[in-house]
């Protein structure tokens, strides 16, 4: 299988490495090795370009352990949980929806821990590994929790998402965006899940890095100001009703995607275009990128519409690599009612509206009598009061009733009139909404090598996208001759002085050289030969098709940066 | 204090916020709005240019999460702890040390328990809020504790430091490396302390961000092949020695201090060297800097040498911001014993050792008679045992004893004879040592930001190296009319297609909109003004002196680039 001989050269080269292997290892972990770290970084930074640079997003890091208030407010202390049950015989510890599908074939994600408990007793199902009975079906937290502080002060957890560290913070990015919709901001760093027995290495780990944006727009707008540039790309669309009824995907422009109603808004599936430009522009084939809705079944409590890009996998068969999600305004009401802070954005109208409006006038010839002194705290009170509340009181019980520093007071309903005014109102408070794409790096560069995985009767190698390449110019002497070997190095020496991340390689014949140097993906090669020594020119050797030319020296730095930042291509160089 | 006025722009601006704020705050967290996450972006990616394309070290990036095997052989778990009290009244908790040092003035540091709390007692020390006394001195990890896993399986903990994750795939890495010493892996990520009761802000975090680089070295061999570029620099110096006997640090090049045995090794000091280059290329200025040893009773438990580099810092005066440590081969044995791995390296003489050696010489004839079919494995065992022991025990006893599959065996002298042969040795395996730099980035950004404030009469700015500033142009219109604001925003646009972080602002006048882009260290801006619409040409104005050019629109992008890689300075462009 390809992954397995992908998985073999990642290992070897120093792309992937299980972690903790001297230990003999924990599943779920992963280590980026010198290579690795590479990729993913440039694969990092290529994200950044997209999201910061042209989108004009905005990047926070915020911590990734965090308190229980943070998560309570979020879901994720409640709903975070995958059902569970236990042999009773061997002890061993099983997904309870995973037992069911595996012993009846049926799906049953997201029904709750009772049902799933009564079909394994009715079912009669037992124990993969011993024939024992099962327990009932609890929920286990897949958060990793911890302790702040000495002596069990304070809960926290690992985050899950990165995403609630952009929502904390709301009020001070809204003033940093000067209060204006839309604005974008940015997260990458780590987000964890302590799976039960996580057993598919990369793609499923309970430490992994998350890329988020979460994008706030105003609930009323949804449409995007740069539609057009994605109106006419076309995208392998696969929505919840044609899953339910065995359909396949289909291939449609993102205009008729709108307009048909397959996608909800423009702010959305204008994130799928970014995804799919993104995923192509770090070398995966448009052919093995699709877009499939959630089913209802599956969708996240916060979520109205969300759509997972997945990547055909070898192994794994279609994985989501990317989540693309509208969450509304859950998390910012959520934390609103939580925190007590007021969360909501001053949006204005068009044009200011002009609103009528029912106030009290209260009858100052009754109250004081009634009330004397008092009176003007009571007014007070009454005048912050929903006026509904109180029509509705005189209307129904002739008086409305007041307990205010610990003393009751009744107010008869003819001690107050009510007037319509007219008031000018310039916009309103209003939660925005959030528009989130997710990104999954690990997965991401996992693909990248997947596909990037090219193999024919010579040679095998990982043809990955020359500025995404860890190495990206091998500097070999001909021959291992004091002169040439002198030169190479003077030329690595330069070239990484350049910012170039070259490598100086001596051993064994040039062919092997060349060999390993595709093996981990490296671009260009530059060999200094005879003519080099007279000349001051070196050969020139492309990875793809192994063609050479003769540069020289002093233009070498210049032709490569060309090169590696597509200004030009190999051929335009070919003599 | 300048402090304050430092964090006060800093919040306002979106450089740094106290994480969880919504929530009341958590001490020892904290946010990196956009800003701060671009300023540390830019910091972290000036190291990688060090360590990486000038050192030629490779970075890895392995779990925060690490189960307890890895901690247990590192020492943290059992020795990565605070002396802690707790007052018997208000149950209030101290660090013992700091309790003993606030009453009596002495410094604590690293005594036993016992003798904490013996001097407690004695010293009648009672707790500073209630006055109750105190309970017997215990210690507390500061690592924050999780479970992998489901129901307690295994137990975890967030990484104290990065450098761990280096030393578990060693094997792998020097594969990578190809079997040669020395090379240097990096690793920047984040590593977590679960302080007691962290007070200082963005100085003492409880998760904080660590750019580490273990340089692995031949033990014989501390040389440094670069030496002579670091020689003639000069350092300010405070070795342990001078500290203790309150001299003055003194001011010394590197040449000397190596010959003068007060810095352990090249390898070790060229570390220093390079620190020093990286600070003042951050913006931190030479005489802020200086390096100071670990007192003995200081050092870390790994450690032969210690430097800290540290900065002068306003409120917090001295503090360390990089450690420099030999650490010798303390982590690679210690997990070596726990792994049951072999982690050392095959070094190779300079040149082939004849070595003599004694081997022993089993007489057959007395064997034969005396153990039968069994004497091939009693000779075989015994070929493979410390030929001293045998000699040994031959000595001292006339026999030797031997349990072989549950069976005792004795062996009388007269039955071994002994020969001393010669052998050719190629070279030997040793354990690396490691010298370790060990950067706390957090405490860097801070540093660049509060020694690049600037104030005068009529504007306070942060004067940041313009390649490390966050936003890099500012564009504005002179006036809000609509040509203005189009070519403004397109120039906006087109910088970004181009790699620069530019900003667009039209609100205010011109003067308010200079003293905003001062305010966050914008280092140029770009105005749109009558001239503009005629002559296609912007004024371009330096943050530092406020003087300004004109500029052709399309030479901009070039004159930009030039100015922000240093490659021209803005005087060089003045008409």
């Amino acid at each position: 299988m390809k992954h397995d001989r992908v998985m073999h050269i990642a290992k070897k080269r120093g792309f992937l490495w299980s972690s903790f292997e001297i230990y003999s290892g924990v599943a779920g972990f992963v280590d980026y090795g010198p290579l690795g770290a590479l990729l993913k970084n440039k694969i990092t930074e290529k994200w950044r370009n997209y999201f910061i640079i042209r989108e004009g997003f905005y990047e926070i890091e915020s911590p990734t352990i965090m308190p229980e208030e943070v998560l309570k407010a979020s879901g994720h202390v409640d709903h975070f949980a995958d059902p569970m049950t236990e042999c009773k015989k061997c002890l061993e510890v099983f997904r309870a929806d995973h037992i069911i599908t595996d012993a009846t074939g049926e799906d049953v994600e997201g029904l709750p821990n009772e049902k799933l408990t009564k079909i394994i007793s009715t079912n009669k199902i037992t124990c993969p590994r011993c024939g024992g009975r099962f327990t009932k079906v609890w929920s286990y937290n897949l958060m990793f929790q911890t302790v702040i502080g000495v002596k069990g002060k304070k809960t926290g957890y690992m985050r899950p998402e990165t995403a609630q560290g952009i929502f904390i913070p709301f009020k001070r990015l809204l003033r940093f965006f000067r209060g204006k919709l839309p604005f974008g901001v940015v997260q990458i760093g780590k987000a964890y899940r302590n799976e039960i027995s996580p057993r598919q290495g990369v793609i499923r780990l309970r430490e992994f890095t998350q890329a988020e944006a979460e994008i706030f727009v105003n609930p009323k707008n949804k449409n995007h100001e740069s539609f057009s540039e994605a109106a006419d790309e076309k995208l392998i669309l696969y929505p919840a009703e044609d899953q339910m009824k065995n359909k396949e995907p289909i291939n449609i422009t993102i205009k008729k995607a709108i307009s048909g109603g397959l996608v909800l808004s423009e702010m959305l599936i204008y994130q799928l275009f970014i995804a799919k430009k993104f995923l192509e522009d770090v070398g995966i084939p448009e052919d093995v990128i699709r877009f499939r809705q959630h089913l209802p079944t599956e969708m996240a409590h916060y979520a109205i519409d969300c759509w997972d890009v997945e990547i055909n996998l070898d192994k794994f068969g279609w994985i989501e690599v990317i989540g693309i999600a509208d969450r509304t305004d859950f998390d910012l009401k959520s934390h609103s009612e939580h925190s007590k802070e007021d969360l909501r954005v001053f949006i204005e109208f068009n044009s200011p509206k002009k609103v009528k409006k029912l106030v009290i006038k209260p009858d100052m010839k009754k109250f004081g009598p009634s009330f004397k002194g008092e009176s003007p705290k009571i007014i007070k009170v009454l005048e912050k009061l929903e006026v509904s509340e109180l029509v509705h009181s005189f209307e129904t019980k002739k008086q409305f009733e007041l307990e205010l520093e610990g003393k009751k007071y009744t107010i008869p309903s003819d001690h107050v009139e009510f007037e319509e005014i007219e008031e000018i109102v310039r916009g309103e408070k209003v939660f925005p909404h959030v528009i989130e794409p997710s990104y999954g790096i690990d997965r991401i560069v996992y693909s990248v090598l997947l596909h990037s995985y090219m193999e024919d009767e010579e040679r095998s190698y990982f043809k990955l996208k020359r500025d995404i390449a860890p190495v990206e110019v091998s500097v070999f002497p001909l021959v291992n001759k004091e002169d040439m070997v002198k030169i190479a190095v003077q030329i690595r020496d330069n070239l990484r002085k350049e910012g170039f991340l070259s490598e100086y390689d001596s051993s064994g014949t040039i062919g092997r050289r060349y060999a390993r140097s595709d093996e981990i993906g490296v671009p260009f090669a530059v060999t200094v030969d005879h003519e080099t020594l007279e000349e001051n020119t070196v050969t020139l050797r492309n990875r793809d098709d192994s063609k050479q030319v003769r540069v020289p020296i002093l233009e070498l730095h210049n032709v490569l940066g060309d090169l590696i930042s597509f200004k030009i291509d190999f051929k335009d160089i070919e003599n």
